[in-house]
């Protein structure tokens, strides 16, 4: 599926306009070898290639001249042999009308029409990275240095804000999501393979015609921010983490996170943390609005953290202070959120300063600060998570309290009673309105006692 | 999972020898990005480099002296930093200890044990063609045409026999692969999305622990060899071809296909066809035994195929010369199976030429039997796929009609009442024993009357 043709017309009207001279080289994604040449992964177009053209097909180059308004889509038709194990597809002429493209030749003219300056982005893909150094004749180790900061920044400038149309695209994303997250929260129980519940986040995705946005995180070992490791056991006592979104078939991402009791409750201790998180959660959400940092959100919802954590005896002293020190990175060790859209880390490939910071804001080279993605001021249309989490790192503890860090903050005899407890994250999608934030897609339980409701009835249902 | 460190240091003290004498130098697979650096798809480790090391971790290289009999695994340990996110891991030299190797090192000292004579084999991802450029200092596009024969040759004289403890994890892999087809055949009905079957077998791969062998080719237009495209409604009266396959978390396949009705039942054409690829099919299993050449059973299985067409009117004249005359492969283009066990198309990294073939026995260019990737005499312990099928392709019909190609064994009149039809493939995979072969897996419905049966009964309890 694609946008009419006049999105796409006008989508590369304006970024010829804003990178101004020279040409504008974007290359698609070719297939991705597993274990052997053919055996691909399930095909991915690059997102910004999408965002111009969006052609879902392997191989394609295009090149956009801003001096003469040349446009041109590289490529090579099928044989007849190919079809054979395809079946028949359209052209490459055929699709590239579709997005109000008029030339296309084959792949190996390209050169003849990358003279003078050109514009590239930064390949994350060795064979995008390869075709590059070949048309260019640069040096593989030259490719990332010369990709160009004026492309970079005017396609920022474009995909930061979603449209209408795309907001519909993310929601029906968000949608899928929500109902992996419900239906994985329905089906886990004591005695299962953490990768059986997975299967069921796989079948969902898939069923909803795109394909997961990110490999799935999910753990009774919250605490591993990135999990991949599906092999345990779920037990009574255990917290699940499940952190896991849908793609559209034309790419555009949903990312959420939900965090539930294997049993039907949660224990005293996992739902005061719990709560600590919902309310970093909230503060965030509340704060959210055009205009303020993102990095500020981050600070609020970690001093809403901390607050919490004092409560339960787990630190001590001022929130504010202990913020301030970065006392709170010993719970909270990563950002609060991302762009998210046709990328679930929007644009990440283009370079996080560019996307989530400014030339004369760059990212905190600190302990936690560094792992946010954006910091900068938000605006109208933008879309991003909001994912605080309180995260209970055994490696990270040990370190720490053998330095005594920010033992004027940290209670760490008390955090010993918590060594194993474990990870809690809670993260939804907004767009940022002209007043504040509208939640994407429809809610998926969220409360303490939302939560545990759902784990009632469906355990009593025998769901699991 | 691993086997033993007995087994690996046994591989490779035979690989060793059997090389003679420089350098074998196997590349590990690095993680690969979806569509930006670190959204990555699930990882998957060289399958000759798990053969010899049994390790599933990305960025590893082994280097075997077969000179001095050393053996090193290079690898870069994580920081603390990296175990925030992914958790406490085993390190390099713990690992390396589980397959008997004494020696890590860093991956920057590798070259230092790169002198001489190196071999190497093709590489199928451009990350690791890159390493070898880099490190052996030879152009990019040298690199395939300096893969090491010697290397190749020897791995494929190990890995196609398969041991009884591989033939286990085979059989893992089937019986997922088996649980798979089950479930798609009961969970389909009229009104679903392609998509929505596709999403049971992938939650059935992913709740075995493991993955899927290859991308799922399911499709109401089983003509469609490999048909990624999941957008359909399934509608009463198509059928369903379904090909799909498991892999363990050892990395074994399986890979198998049914065709099934949508409805409760076949229609008489439908009935009619399948019966005759499924005699196709069980002539090839009673030939299979150790010394015949696998090109003959694919002939064989063709021959059948066309005693069947000409019974119903599609082909007229003696099966035989239609079969050596290649008119049989307007309706069966491709070959009757290949090799698998580590890749599900076995080794085809290292070359079909080499896997199926032999010096004096190569490949044939002619349409059908170049897509035979196994023709060579089979021999105990083979493990591999009998998969004869027939597909009704308009556009290849359309193009045999005008050139009267083969007009006489073909009946172009009647196959217009055919035209859209579909496909239609039966797939199992066999081990060749001592005396002919051995399903493996569990069996899953095969015949006109246990499909039909296991429809009427999930159709019966709304399963679908």
């Amino acid at each position: 599926m694609m946008f009419d043709a006049q999105t796409y017309i006008e989508r590369r009207k304006r970024l010829k306009e804003k990178v101004g001279s020279g040409s504008i080289l974007l290359l698609g994604n070719e297939e991705s070898s597993v274990n052997f040449k053919d055996n691909w992964y399930h095909y991915r177009q690059d997102s910004s290639f999408l965002y111009y053209f969006g052609i879902t097909l392997p191989g394609l180059v295009g090149v956009l001249n801003c001096d003469t308004n040349e446009e041109i889509i590289f490529g090579d038709e099928l044989t007849i042999d190919q079809i054979i194990w395809t079946g028949p597809q359209p052209t490459i002429a055929q699709l590239a009308n579709k997005c109000g493209v008029d030339t296309t030749l084959p792949t190996t003219k390209i050169t003849n029409f990358l003279q003078g300056l050109v514009h590239y982005l930064p390949p994350y893909r060795t064979e995008n990275q390869l075709k590059i150094s070949e048309w260019l004749g640069a040096p593989m180790n030259f490719i990332h240095k010369g990709a160009s900061v004026d492309l970079i920044k005017a396609i920022i400038a474009m995909r930061s804000y979603k449209t209408a149309a795309e907001l519909i695209e993310i929601e029906k994303a968000v949608d899928i999501t929500a109902d992996m997250h419900l239906n994985a929260m329905r089906y886990a129980k004591a005695g299962m393979l953490e990768a059986e519940v997975v299967g069921k986040l796989h079948q969902i995705a898939t069923s909803g015609g795109g394909n997961l946005s990110f490999p799935v995180i999910l753990s009774k070992d919250g605490q591993i921010l990135h999990n991949h490791y599906h092999g345990n056991v779920l037990n009574e006592g255990d917290m699940v983490l499940c952190d896991a979104g849908a793609e559209t078939s034309m790419g555009y991402a949903g990312d959420m996170t939900r965090t539930f009791p294997v049993g039907e409750k949660f224990t005293a201790q996992q739902k005061e943390l719990y709560q600590i998180v919902l309310n970093a959660h909230e503060s965030a959400i509340t704060a959210l609005k055009p205009g303020i940092k993102y990095r500020d959100v981050h600070l609020l919802a970690s001093k809403t953290l901390v607050e919490g954590l004092i409560a339960v005896g787990l630190m001590k002293g001022s929130a504010e202070e202990a913020v301030n020190a970065g006392a709170h990175t010993l719970f909270f060790q990563c950002g609060l959120g991302h762009m998210m859209g046709l990328d679930v880390h929007d644009m990440e490939d283009l370079g996080e300063q560019y996307v989530g910071y400014t030339d004369t804001f760059t990212k905190s080279t600190d302990f936690g600060l560094k792992s946010l993605r954006l910091g900068k001021a938000v605006e109208k249309d933008f879309v991003l998570t909001v994912e605080p989490g309180i995260y209970v790192i055994p490696e990270l503890i040990d370190m720490w309290k053998a330095e005594k860090k920010h033992h004027t903050f940290v209670n760490y005899d008390v955090l010993e009673t918590y060594r194993n407890f474990g990870g809690i994250r809670i993260e939804e999608d907004f767009v940022i309105t002209a007043s504040g934030s509208r939640l994407l897609g429809k809610p998926v339980p969220k409360t303490i006692e939302e939560i545990e409701q759902v784990r009632a009835e469906s355990l009593a249902a025998g769901n699991g």
